[in-house]
Formats: structure tokens, C-alpha cells, sequence
């Protein structure tokens, strides 16, 4: 056992939520698309713009599962042509600190080469 | 566009070692372990048992991959019967608050019916 009492965690070992929330957010392109979601990208086209390798139809695929997950929100524009936008729900902004945070471990930890 | 400048972030639309980050907490299990680790099991055995689901053989796999990425290190007590122990370094540990930020993220967004 780890006998450092100062690295006790504030949470238990196995929790059934934070399991759903990192599939969520871990699943392959996921966190590339919130990512630019966050930095203003709201149109399919400026997403897949952004995301070197991510196919139109895992886009799709995404942006549809966010959406159900209440982290996307999708508005159409009745314009000529049509406009659609990809927008963060307040549930999905707070994953703000999320991404800033693996960021933040991977520029500390991942660019070094090793 | 977003107009709502309070909403800018401090990172960059797309960054290749924040894909990478993403795609190892992310992998399937990794997140689990990684609680499990942080919260004191370091026995094969003990980490089996706190995650549902996980099989032998699959976490046996995710342990190889986080000790080849520098996040998990792997004691070997020459016992009887032999004792391995596996740890978080450093730089496992500093996922500490990445883990705490999706549970509280979790916790919040996940649990009420929706």
C-alpha cells in the first residue's frame, strides 16, 4: 500500500459517472472537437478544418453523439443555402477546464522527447 | 462566430500532443486504472477488483501501455511467492487533477435524470 498520506485522493476508487464521462470525452476525436468548439469553430466545415485526419462521417458521428449527450447544440438557419451551427451547451463549456488541463500535462510531459 | 469574448480560451484550436494526452487517458479502461491507481491499489489483483467489467487480460495490456508511456512503473519484489507493485511516477500522478476535474465535471452533469 502507498504510505504517503498527503497523495490520498478526494475521491473513491471506481465511480460508475466518471467512467460514463470519460468515454464520453475519450472516445477517438472527441476531444479535438470540443477542443475547437471552444476556440470558436461552430461550423462542420471549420471543425473538419481543423482536425488533421477526422473524416466527414466520424464528424457526423460525433457531433450526432454530443448532441444527444447534451454537450452540443445544434441550431439550424433557415438562409439560402441553409447555415448550420455547432454550438457548446453550458455542459459542454465546462469542459473547459478539462481540456486546458490534459493540455497543460501534455505540453509538461509529452513533448520532451523521451 | 462566437462574439462572446469572455469565452476565449487560452489554447489553441488543435494541438497534436493534446490529441495524444486525450487518446491515452481516454483509451478504453485508462481512466479507471488510473483512478484505481491514484487512490492507493497497486496490486494487479486490487485494480482488477475495484473496475467492473475489466478483464485480466485487457488490464494487463493497459498497464503495459501506461508503463511504456512513462505514467505507471512496475516493481518487482523478489518474494515468495513474488510481489509486484504497480505505481504511478510523477508524471501519473500529475493526472490527479485531470481525473478530479472529470469527476466533478461528471458529477455535476451526469447523475441528475435527464
Amino acid at each position: 500500500m502507498n504510505g504517503d498520506v498527503a497523495a490520498q485522493p478526494m475521491f473513491s476508487a471506481y465511480c460508475p459517472v466518471f467512467q460514463d464521462a470519460v468515454e464520453l470525452i475519450g472516445r477517438r476525436w472527441t476531444g479535438a472537437i470540443v477542443r475547437a468548439l471552444l476556440t470558436g469553430s461552430n461550423r462542420f466545415g471549420e471543425v473538419l478544418a481543423r482536425v488533421p485526419g477526422l473524416s466527414d462521417r466520424l464528424l457526423s458521428e460525433r457531433l450526432r453523439e454530443l448532441e444527444q449527450a447534451g454537450v452540443v447544440k445544434r441550431t439550424v438557419y433557415p438562409e439560402v443555402p441553409v447555415r448550420i451551427e455547432y454550438d457548446l451547451t453550458e455542459k459542454g463549456r465546462e469542459l473547459e477546464a478539462i481540456v486546458g488541463g490534459i493540455s497543460a500535462w501534455a505540453e509538461k510531459w509529452l513533448t520532451a522527447a523521451e
